[in-house]
């Protein structure tokens, strides 16, 4: 496995790859893996000739009261799991490098970034569509593979890709989960015992919803209700948002008639988890 | 010359040469071509394998009170000249065909575009932006040529190139202009006998510019001050804006100290012509 840590060498690689008809494929990451990374290399190794995954914590998708400064990084661990997923290229680069200090071009997507995690995290989505956009031109990516944990990003990144003609095909993986069901995320590592344990009520809550549309519950007031009551009663846990909208357009619901997607953040003190269903209309 | 019509098949067609090492050059046009354009082809054609020219007049570009509807068009005479210049493909999509009705990904470069054009034509350089880096990505261009007659879109493009890492090298084609110093543009053809004789103030209260420049006159305010009152001296022009720029910063300057940019935007009736030139302090 080649560690490169410029972005020129990177795509200067990438480049000198794609002339020989290489295709690469690529999973962005900022780093401190975990195995639902892991399972998105698996995803991209079955489809490409070079696997390269990247470890970035990007500073333009945290807000100023965020956890940039304590968002955890390992990067000898990561490295290893990188070596033993079978990754060929891991793109280690310096915050400095990767932005001008006068840089001032970025990439808006003004459709499905308002809602859910924007609204909580304003700039949040324009420093991730950003910073893919780079990484798929220094990474030469022909295939992509983004997380289903963070399913706005997902769909704010195939829009953009679509939007922008990016010639790369995006992947999803599906979410991986520790045996209780917690959602596999770099930031559990921060919860106490207790918090841990609390963390259940994502899952659980949305396990809830699921269960009362199988029922045939379509109402997406009630449906909600079912959400904020839930975590109000878990102590230690304070709702962030929960949104019941179209799987497409993100846009609210009020009665379900199509695809649609449950989505909820929970804090846990510092500490905020998300984690997300897809209601089927047709299963 | 190949002629394609969508998006589809140019990006296929650009990634399959990419793939056997070809070099793709492309010139992304809003065609009614002239010398200018072909100027560019020729500058793109000597460092290529494979030229490539889009014509497309970009709706994203143009403000509700622009001239979308009016812009002059003549593909049978554009595809002519670009078979006379050896150009390989012509890049000539449908406008629904590059913009989804819902589409939402923009890219803003938020520096460079606030003066200049830009003070004039809000969303303009976002339009431009965003097209260009979509006809990059569908024309997987290695070299990109723009004209220095549009300065702030030339550098804007190159700022956007460097932020968002677009693996394109841009080349800046000198400004071509007719045997009385017009610099020719599309929109010349809009221009009556009168206006078209009055349209040479821009270069000649340019030329103005340059001469006190070389005299040794640095106060910017004294330069400015000579093209107010030579455009106002011509009947039937009206002048949109004269400024005087650092050369890398688009930053208004008051002393000339390092290379610097005197562009202006002059009106004769319903047409808006732009000029320019640099005035470089070690030429």
């Amino acid at each position: 496995m080649k560690i490169i840590r410029t972005p020129e060498a990177m795509q200067k690689h990438a480049l000198d790859l794609k002339r020989t008809g290489r295709s690469i494929g690529g999973v962005p990451t900022m780093g401190f893996l975990h195995e639902g990374h892991v399972s998105l290399m698996r995803l991209a190794r079955a489809q490409c000739d070079v696997l390269v995954v990247s470890i970035f914590v990007n500073p333009t998708q945290f807000g100023p009261n965020e956890d940039l400064k304590t968002y955890p990084r390992d990067f000898s661990r990561d490295e290893s799991l990188c070596e033993q997923a079978g990754v060929d290229l891991l793109f280690y680069p310096e915050p400095t490098a990767m932005y001008a200090a006068d840089a001032s071009s970025w990439i808006d997507e003004a459709s499905l970034s308002g809602g859910l995690c924007g609204a909580t995290r304003p700039g949040h989505f324009r420093g991730v569509c950003t910073v893919v956009a780079k990484l798929f031109n220094l990474m030469q990516l022909d295939i992509a593979v983004f997380g289903e944990k963070d399913a706005q990003q997902l769909r704010i990144i195939e829009r953009m890709v679509r939007d922008l003609n990016f010639p790369v095909n995006i992947l999803r993986g599906p979410i991986v989960r520790e045996p209780d069901g917690l959602a596999m995320s770099s930031r559990n590592k921060y919860l106490s015992a207790e918090q841990r344990e609390a963390a259940l009520c994502l899952r659980r809550s949305l396990d809830n919803v699921e269960e009362q549309f199988a029922a045939g519950e379509r109402n997406t007031a009630v449906l909600r209700q079912t959400v904020v009551d839930w975590i109000a009663s878990v102590p230690g846990a304070e709702l962030d948002y929960i949104e019941v909208v179209d799987d497409r357009s993100l846009a609210a619901v009020e009665t379900i008639e199509s695809d649609t997607l449950v989505a909820l953040a929970v804090k846990f003190g510092a500490v905020r988890l998300i984690d997300n269903a897809v209601l089927c209309r047709s299963p």
